[in-house]
């Protein structure tokens, strides 16, 4: 059975899809811990990432750097990154704006954000994408 | 003037070393949040991650992805992953044994450690990397 990523990458549920290519797929978490919260998935559905291959895990890398660097200009703010994967066996990276420590601790509440504005905000990362061969 | 983390590298400041390649270093965070808390630098010194250079950004990632696996089977527990980088201008990943979310949560105290203990730990992670080409 597909994961709800797989299920999310494959279109069939929807999300608000921030980037995607041969090997990963990045959308607006719908319950971020901050505004701009951004999930990359690699493509091939592992548990955890570092059981990904060399190949994929490179790509998925290389991927949430392209990202980062993306809402790095969008958001004017330092982009943390964080691998957890206690709740979803599909193995996934956070990459959120912060201005602190806290704003990437995942004990907090999480906001509630419409689609309208989570588009808004994946239209802005967009247009800061540079893309690399 | 050399970051903390150069002066580590260099072995100017001591520190309890688990692994080092031409890239990158990694050693025992003296302040754990957890028992195996390990701190991952690439040797070029950018105050931000996604800053460095195509080629020293996947040395350091494949680099981390060795350590975690490593540390995986050291410790029986997932391995959690972020990059923060308020604190120290010199980029960093954070590698981080964890049970729960809050494990990784850097609003928590600190943990105090000794180097024996901590020497004993990083030997035990050495004992299980797997060094590839």
């Amino acid at each position: 059975m597909s994961s709800i990523f797989s299920k999310i990458v494959q279109g069939v549920i929807p999300s608000v899809k921030v980037a995607e290519n041969e090997f990963a797929f990045a959308f607006m978490d719908i319950f971020p811990l901050r505004k701009g919260h951004v999930l990359v998935v690699p493509k091939m559905e592992v548990d955890e990432i570092y059981n990904l291959p060399e190949k994929d895990y490179i790509e998925l890398t290389k991927f949430a750097k392209q990202l980062a660097s993306a809402m790095r200009k969008a958001f004017n703010m330092r982009i943390g990154m964080s691998v957890i994967g206690l709740e979803i066996p599909h193995a996934h990276i956070h990459l959120i704006p912060i201005e602190t420590a806290n704003d990437i601790n995942f004990n907090q509440e999480k906001q509630k954000v419409n689609t309208d504005e989570l588009q808004k905000i994946a239209d802005n990362i967009k247009l800061h994408i540079i893309c690399e061969s």
